[in-house]
């Protein structure tokens, strides 16, 4: 993906690409606060088909979306669409995965909640087949 | 001032007027997390010239500013003057006010830290001498 397609509506700065195993596929990163912040806040974008694994914060995790679409699952639940204007509440130690729609490139701000409950813990990939169902 | 000014560039719901002394002018505030959240995220948009008056938070304060101009000033500090994908974090205790430029409308995401430590104590008005100084 080019990050021209992300469009002008692309607010905060995009950052670098982020490379990482807790993510399939290509995302960028920038921390908009400074490490060690009491409100750690990161702009994450995801290209197309970008997700990443199932996981869980200790303090839990509050999402912002900026643009695009995407999915929020949170675990035994059905996937949930995310639009530009989207929140999302994580709560404490919830197993969840977030990422992009296949089609689109999906962009939000992702707020650790209470970071001095520890760091997350990351778990098994969201499979293809899993991945597939959704529209 | 007509909310249609804000345009397409508004991404999370501006909510309702908000009626409060500690603004000049006036202000919509849409809450984007439950009462009680450990961090309390409201969106809050000025028509141009609103302020608020000089304040303090206990916990300190994230700004993420998705539309229009506006300032921060920080007691014995220039103001500093924001643009959209700004990123403002006030410090705990700090005196301080925001708001629009006198000609153009200002979004900005405002993020309580540490909401524990308590709630925001209110002081003077940021006066009309003070505020038309600015550009």
């Amino acid at each position: 993906m080019s990050t021209n397609d992300l469009s002008n509506s692309v607010i905060f700065p995009i950052g670098e690409k982020f490379e990482s195993d807790y993510f399939k596929g290509t995302v960028w990163l920038k921390m908009l606060t400074p490490f060690g912040s009491a409100c750690p806040i990161g702009n994450v974008t995801f290209e197309p088909g970008c997700r990443n694994r199932w996981h869980k914060h200790a303090g839990g995790q509050i999402l912002l979306v900026t643009g695009g679409r995407g999915y929020y699952q949170q675990w035994g639940e059905p996937a949930k669409e995310l639009h530009t204007g989207d929140v999302v509440e994580i709560p404490a130690d919830a197993k969840h995965w977030h990422g992009a729609a296949k089609d689109s490139w999906f962009a939000h701000l992702a707020i650790e909640v209470d970071p001095d409950k520890g760091p997350a813990t990351w778990l098994e990939h969201v499979t293809d087949e899993e991945y597939n169902q959704l529209q």
